[in-house]
């Protein structure tokens, strides 16, 4: 498979139909007043194990050969893909180990282990996940599952994107948390068949802004190591081999958004949505409510893609304003 | 009309239809481990103005002639209906005056005044609601919108559990939050159609448990006046002239819930559910979390009734686990 089309989108979805959950596309008044457009959120922190990841992990273990998924999976991620794959695993009956960093949050670990995963932790600054984790898939024989750079995975993270098309109908913008770029290039093919002339926009960590500096050179950029923002979910080093085409050739930008406009958003979607976020799945919100974009009189559809956050975290958001 | 029956609620759906939302049903893997059931949550905090009172003011104000809806509405509430009778009064252009305690949760008071409507504040324990807004509303030629003993208040409420039973299928438990009754006649009505043999429960504060008592004597009783608890959205004083015999009529039961177990559940609604939930709004989860009901191997409904809340006490909850 190349990158994904919309055919392998539609195929996701099929395939990871009875395992995920349709989420709720949400609509508020005072988001609407707020940015002066109609805002479509797609509520992907209601989806099953707390984020979107859970549509990209049923997707590929949908798609493996059922000898291979009984094997098990290994996945490293900082915690959403963790869970997801770790709760997919279980849901065919296959083992997972989890590679996760050290600093992940707590509740992202504990999540993970609850689901069935096998969780080893590492360095983040000074060790390489990918070699942890080729390391020990190779030894047992396991099925290595990437967080984005997969295009079953990118394509199922796209089915987002065709039930936000089904709910909103036209949409002008839409804008999405990106890291590895697996959710908004799976959002961009869905949403470039199902709403023509659509604007996808990728929102990422300032500081941690490779995909700005990317479509600016035209040349995959990476992110310094070591980079840190409250969006613990968006810290990948670069986007990859099947993200990074997607999303020259798809986006029509992306934009960077402080931490400070993130606990906003986060404080935005508490107050107005009633929904928890954590930072990673606000970051498109912010990026809006910032004005960032000049959406206004505009149809716009925003991932809020996570909202697995640790309490005391989220506590310390709400109070500091 | 007498109490509203099935056609009622139904005619109430197709009348707010244009005016609310279809609010999710959500299901958790950790809910239904916690309680050995399968539970379906409505999310009515996700309704307009945060709170399944949307319904009921709706219900209400399409049934008024034009002529007196433009005159204008009074409620009294603390908070919840005060908001959703001042957003549904804009949207026809009507102006709405709202009687409020001074002791209600400021977001509740800011979002009614952000709404529109005339917030007059009132001393809950020394002074008598419904008197003020008597004299007000004689005053100025406005209708009152009761927060839950009219029929079709009581036929709006009743609307979230026609879309409980379409989403869900068959129940076998039902159960809401309770104070005057409205939201838990409603759907003890409408699931009494839609699903035969359900047994629908109320849930309401432990020390203000007028139903609980109400049930086992046979006889409306009161709450005394001036008892506190968390859950600042269930403190009426007692049923009413319509919903008390629908409450003696329909209810298999009513369960007291105390303030720990409250916020219990909304911990538990952040974390699993990633909804925000008001204390009111928890309670009937926090029932089940209890265990206070027997229902496992079952198929339980419960409405997750309102997400209005302060922030810095939605902090505190979170906290002090």
């Amino acid at each position: 498979m190349t990158t994904p089309s919309i055919d392998d989108i539609e195929a996701a979805a099929m395939r990871i139909r009875p395992h995920v959950r349709r989420t709720p596309v949400l609509r508020s008044e005072a988001l609407d007043a707020a940015t002066g457009a109609e805002i479509f959120v797609k509520a992907e922190c209601l989806q099953r194990f707390g984020a979107f990841k859970a549509r990209g992990a049923f997707s590929k273990l949908t798609a493996l050969d059922p000898d291979t998924r009984a094997r098990g999976v290994l996945a490293f991620s900082s915690g959403n893909h963790a869970q997801a794959v770790a709760g997919a695993a279980a849901t065919f009956g296959a083992p997972a180990v989890i590679v996760m960093p050290a600093d992940a949050p707590r509740v992202k670990i504990a999540n993970t282990r609850a689901l069935g995963g096998e969780v080893v932790l590492y360095d983040r600054i000074r060790e390489n996940r990918e070699s942890i984790g080729a390391e020990i898939a190779q030894a047992r024989g396991l099925t290595v599952v990437k967080p984005f750079d997969d295009p079953l995975v990118i394509a199922g993270q796209g089915t987002a994107g065709l039930e936000l098309a089904e709910e909103a109908g036209r949409l002008d913008f839409a804008i999405a948390p990106a890291s590895g770029g697996g959710l908004v290039g799976g959002l961009a093919v869905a949403l470039g068949a199902r709403s023509p002339g659509v604007r996808v926009y990728a929102a990422e960590p300032q500081g941690h802004d490779d995909i700005v500096r990317s479509l600016a050179s035209g040349a995959m950029e990476r992110n310094a190591p070591g980079v840190r923002s409250i969006c613990d979910a968006l810290l990948s080093e670069s986007m990859g081999a099947y993200t990074w085409p997607i999303a020259r050739a798809c986006l029509a930008g992306a934009v960077a958004v402080c931490d400070a406009d993130v606990r906003a958003a986060m404080r935005f979607a508490f107050s107005h949505l009633r929904i928890v976020l954590e930072p990673g799945g606000a970051i498109a919100l912010a990026a809006l409510l910032t004005g960032a974009l000049d959406v206004r009189g505009r149809r716009v559809g925003v991932v809020a893609s996570g909202g697995n956050v640790d309490p005391a975290e989220f506590a310390r958001v709400l109070t500091e304003a």
